[in-house]
C-alpha cells in the first residue's frame, strides 16, 4: 500500500462506463471477507468504488473524525477501478467518497456485509449502518448488509440470490431522500431462508455487564458484554420477529430522530 | 486522580439522600466548563453522579468499545458524590454508569452542556446527544443540553434559568421510556433569549470540504470542514427556526429510525 500523493492519480481510468456507479464500504475493515463477498455481488450491477477503513471499526455508530486528520492508502485487493483504505470510521469514508473523491453522486451506497447483527437497536451502534446512512443522507440510495454471525468464516454465500435481488429492486424502485435499507440476514444454509421481509425496527436494547478484570499491576479494567433484550417478542411486524422465522429483514431506515406523538403533547407546555 | 481498584470504594458515602439520583456526563471531557456548569445547576436538584470521559470525545455519535477495555479513575473537581473518568466514550459513560457503578437507575440523566449546537442532523454525530440518547434506552428521562457557542470561553450562564426550567419540567413529567430531549441553546444574553419551543428536528445536512495538505514528508492527509445546509428554511416547527428566532429550542428524540411512511409503501414488494 502506498499513501495517495494526488487524488487525481485514481482517476485515471475512472468513468469509462455508464454503468451504475456503486460505493462500497464497511466497518469490519477494507480486507475483510464481508465487504470482498458484497463487492463481488456489487459489480455484477454497476461500476464499483471502494472506499473502506484500514482497520475493524465495529462499534463506531455514526463517529467522525474531527480532531484528528485523515489518510487515504490505495490498495488493489479487490479489483475494482478505485479502492482506497481510509485510516477513518465507516461514516468518514462515505464523506470521504462522496465530497473528495467521486466526481459524481454513487447511484447506489452498499455497506457490509457486516459480521454479525445489525438489527433492531443495534442500528444505532453500527458503524457498516451508519455508513449507509451517511450514504441516504448524501443523497444517495444506500442499504446496509449484516449476516446474523460474527464468525470471519461466515457463510456469505447463501444469501447472494436474495442480496442481488434487494440491490435490483433499490436501483429500481428509488427510496425516498433520506431513507436507506438495514437488510439483516438469518444464519442460515441457502435452502432454509424463506424469502425476504420488509419489516419495522423492534424495540429492544442490550443489558449490559461489564467485566472487570485486573491488569498485571493490580487495576482494575473493563470488557463490555451484554444481553440482547427484545422488549416486544411477540410483535409480528418486526426485523426481530422476520429473522427468527427465516426471513431476511428489510428495515427502511430515516435519521428523523424526533418523537412526534411526545412532541405533540408537550407541545406547548414550556 | 487515581485508578479504580475496588468499585465498591466509591459508594462509601452514596445514597445517604432520598433526593432525585442525576446522572450528568457530557462528551467534550469531565473537565470542560460546559459539564461544570450543568454539575452546579444539577445540584439544585438531587444527588449528582458525574462519570464522563477522560479527554475530549466530539463526533463520537453513538460509538462504544467493544475491541477494547475500559478504565476508571477519580477525580475531585465537581465535588459529588461520585464522580469518575472514564476513558471511554459517552455512551460507555452511561453504560458504565447505569450498569456498574449505580445501585439504582438515575432519576434523570443529563449530558452536556455541550461546546457547540447539536440541533437537526447534528443529533446523529453527537457524543452529547448519543449520551443521552443511551440514558433514555436504559430507561431514565434523560436531557442534552448544547450550546450553540464552540468557545471554551462561552457564556453558559445566560440560559441557566431556563435550563433549570426544562430540568424541573422533564422531573415533574415524566417522558415516554426511550424518549430523550434535545435541547439547544441560542448564543445570546439572557435578556435576548425568548423563552423554550417544543420542536421538531429540522431535514439538513452538512455538505464537507476536506481540506488537503501535506505532511513533512510530501504525504497529503486531509481535515473534515464542511458547511451546514438547512434543507427546510421556510419551515417554522423546527429546531432550526426556533434557534434563529432567539427560541431554547427542545426536540423530543427517540431511536426508532424506521422510515414508517416508505415502509408502507414498499411492504410486500419483495
Amino acid at each position: 500500500m502506498a499513501f495517495i500523493n494526488k487524488l487525481d492519480l485514481v482517476f485515471d481510468n475512472y468513468f469509462m462506463s455508464d454503468k451504475p456507479l456503486i460505493l462500497v464500504t464497511n466497518d469490519d475493515g477494507i480486507f475483510s471477507p464481508g465487504i470482498k463477498h458484497l463487492v463481488e455481488i456489487a459489480k455484477q450491477f454497476g461500476e464499483v468504488v471502494v472506499v473502506a477503513p484500514d482497520k475493524p471499526q465495529s462499534g463506531m455508530g455514526h463517529a467522525i473524525t474531527i480532531n484528528s486528520t485523515l489518510r487515504l492508502e490505495k490498495t488493489n485487493y479487490h479489483k475494482t477501478t478505485i479502492e482506497l483504505a481510509c485510516n477513518g470510521t465507516p461514516v468518514d469514508c462515505v464523506k470521504m467518497a462522496v465530497n473528495n473523491i467521486l466526481k459524481k453522486r454513487p447511484d447506489l451506497v452498499v455497506s457490509g456485509i457486516n459480521h454479525g447483527s445489525n438489527s433492531s437497536i443495534n442500528v444505532i451502534y453500527s458503524g457498516t449502518m451508519s455508513a449507509a446512512i451517511e450514504g441516504a443522507l448524501e443523497g444517495s440510495p444506500s442499504i446496509g448488509f449484516s449476516l446474523c454471525d460474527y464468525a470471519l468464516e461466515a457463510d456469505f454465500e447463501s444469501s447472494t440470490q436474495h442480496l442481488k435481488k434487494i440491490i435490483e429492486f433499490a436501483l429500481k424502485n428509488k427510496m425516498p431522500k433520506g431513507v436507506c435499507y438495514n437488510v439483516n440476514i438469518p444464519k442460515l444454509r441457502t435452502e432454509d431462508i424463506k424469502g425476504i421481509k420488509f419489516v419495522r425496527q423492534a424495540k429492544a436494547n442490550w443489558v449490559e455487564r461489564f467485566d472487570e478484570r485486573k491488569d498485571p499491576y493490580g487495576r482494575s479494567y473493563f470488557w463490555l458484554t451484554g444481553e440482547f433484550v427484545n422488549f416486544e417478542p411477540e410483535a409480528t411486524d418486526t426485523d426481530e420477529y422476520a429473522l427468527s422465522q427465516g426471513y431476511i429483514s428489510v428495515v427502511p431506515t430515516q435519521v428523523d430522530l424526533t418523537a412526534h406523538q411526545h412532541l405533540m403533547e408537550v407541545k406547548n407546555k414550556l
